[in-house]
């Protein structure tokens, strides 16, 4: 099976991430070498393609209790496929590659639920996550095979499912004398320490919290649904932080619990904004000082994630960036100035685009699973083993 | 990747198929030599696992649109993984054989929903399917490579996803001298049709109509609840067929649909049989014709089924019958009265058990999928072309 792809000492693989933003999906095509830890990566394309409206908000739909029900996740699971297939031909088309050098398509898919502790008052609840965007559907119509839905795998064997990416990060920011960071902010923030010369049983990692969510939801609410994110921070840099408040926001007991840790959605998302809006207003903050507020406490809450459960572990040299939240300037320098003693730089500056590094990473464990080798971290997830994450389709 | 497996001369594969009665999920450990059009199988023993009645009534509850939402979903895809994982187990216990000589475990997945058709008015609910247990749970709980999910691949090139076992019956039963129908009587009964010597685009396949659905209903009105199914065909061995009522039933439009066409419990559930039941009744039947003149109606839709579709197009010399409804003798004589130029048989006689044939079918679709061969008919489903149905999950 697929006895091509193990002859050719380079592939060409497109990384499809979509995250739980919602805002749409990322490709990148990366050129791949070698297999798990000898891995080595080249990013030759990357594009995102937005979600439409009526998407975005179907999704959002299928992403609550009382709208969703299951006609709907079969018929999005199917549809999402074809979106994601589409990502797929316009990357190849843009970058100028023909789709016959593309070797293998990895998918994230869209997370519409996650439930990294079971409710036990649902049994049948158990500790579950769903990723949709059928695979056979992707293969059959982009006529390559794909790999994707990992998740699942890594809870199976007692992990969070989540997160994923340090092992990428491991891969990608290893250093023999420096202490690291990667830092994602998308919807959650999320942090992979690697101490200087670690093994991938020292890498430390953990959501740290909402990365742009809260504030994106605010800017939303805000702006009377005009706007969906602060571009490059500019609103938060002309409103002031509310401090106490921020004191008050990191009070929630999820920044106390202990690595291995995740969170979502169901945690940070709508009504913990809407929330803290209607605190935020009774204390007469203008909107600009609520959108500082948001992005203070932010960077705030990946500060103090470093502080009690990095830094007492792994020193660290450089902070490095990637992500949407990587784009929003405010955030960066409200970080930079909480930890003076370490640089904090985009992923950019290591040839390892902030955009596309999700993406880059889902290529590399497509990759990996076509090896048999694990591609995931027990150090990150809480799972009990290394494990072969995802699931194949063909194309033929 | 599974070197091993292809290394092997024969291979021990577990097909998993639970069915739209939730009743359960059948195992048969099936022995494999081959791949292809050129598979042989052997039964090396079979199990059917009951599902509880909480399990039940929860999955009825998935299936509904009312009752039914995202997290319902997102937990049972994982509870039902290990219920898979572990009638797998429970197979390889029964039979003696320890886990260690399973080569592969093959898994149909509990359809939750099925949309053959799109509905316009519902943009995002496009033709799709969704069957659920998850594949990565069944994969790391057994320690095998799991294959499964196979209908959303022959739906993703244009097919209904459905009916699947025709292709396995073509590989089980073609003949170079022989017309051969195989018959499968479930809830709903299916035939595949191949004609002496033919080719794989030669099957005729369809839905012939209801097969226990109906019987099993009345039986279960008419007893007051305390019967499921009419064992043996006794209770409608007593009664007398009420011939110009099952003329009127057979006027159903479904009956004159072409092929290739599905059906289902939408079409012939409880409410169907809730009505001729009442029209008997006024008639002045008794329970026992009611019961003989819904078995006299099944066994006349199946052979008005072969008269109008299968024998213009192929000449038929048996009829190979599997299945619930095989062990129903009453059904079994009036269809064999009904069919004077065929022999009407029971696929047991063929060395495979009627019970354990879908199952068995799935084991062999694993294995093509190994291989990369196609594992499914497009002049069963309507699929544009020959397609590998399936995903696959590694244990490592």
């Amino acid at each position: 099976m697929l006895a091509s792809y193990f002859r050719k000492p380079q592939r060409l693989v497109v990384g499809l991430m979509s995250g739980t933003s919602l805002d749409g999906v990322d490709a990148a095509i990366v050129r791949i070498e070698g297999q798990g830890l000898d891995t080595k990566v080249e990013l030759v394309h990357y594009t995102a393609v937005p979600y439409d409206d009526t998407l975005r908000e179907k999704l959002k739909e299928l992403c609550s209790l009382d709208r969703s029900n299951v006609a709907m996740v079969c018929g999005m699971n199917f549809y999402l496929g074809s979106i994601f297939a589409e990502a797929v031909r316009l990357a190849a088309a843009e970058s100028g590659l023909p789709m016959d050098e593309i070797d293998l398509v990895s998918s994230h898919g869209q997370t519409v639920w996650h439930i990294p502790e079971a409710d036990p008052s649902e049994w049948h609840q158990v500790r579950s996550t769903l990723q949709i965007g059928d695979l056979s559907v992707i293969a059959k119509l982009t006529g390559k095979p794909v790999v994707g839905d990992y998740r699942t795998a890594d809870m199976a064997v007692g992990g969070q499912g989540a997160p994923l990416v340090p092992y990428a990060d491991f891969i990608l920011f290893r250093h023999a004398d420096k202490g690291r960071i990667a830092q994602n902010i998308g919807g959650i923030g999320n942090c992979t320490a690697i101490p200087a010369g670690g093994l991938p049983e020292d890498v430390i990692a953990f959501d740290t919290g909402p990365g742009n969510m809260l504030i994106d939801e605010a800017v939303y609410q805000l702006s009377g649904g005009t706007k969906s994110y602060d571009d490059g921070g500019a609103w938060a840099a002309q409103g002031r932080a509310n401090d106490s408040l921020v004191d008050r926001m990191l009070s929630h007991p999820y920044f106390a619990l202990k690595p291995v840790k995740t969170t979502g959605r169901e945690m940070f998302g709508k009504p913990y904004a809407a929330e803290w809006i209607g605190e935020a207003r009774r204390l007469g903050l203008a909107d600009a000082d609520i959108v500082a507020t948001f992005t203070a406490f932010t960077a705030r809450s990946i500060a103090a994630g470093y502080r009690d459960f990095v830094f007492p572990a792994c020193r660290a040299d450089e902070v490095i960036v990637s992500g949407g939240g990587a784009h929003n300037r405010t955030l960066l320098r409200t970080l930079a100035g909480l930890l003076p003693e370490q640089r904090v730089l985009t992923s950019d500056a290591f040839g390892i685009s902030g955009d596309a590094k999700e993406a880059i990473a889902f290529a590399l464990f497509a990759n990996n699973f076509l090896y048999g080798i694990p591609n995931q971290l027990p150090s990150a997830t809480g799972a009990s083993r290394p494990t072969v994450m995802g699931k194949l389709a063909l194309p033929e």
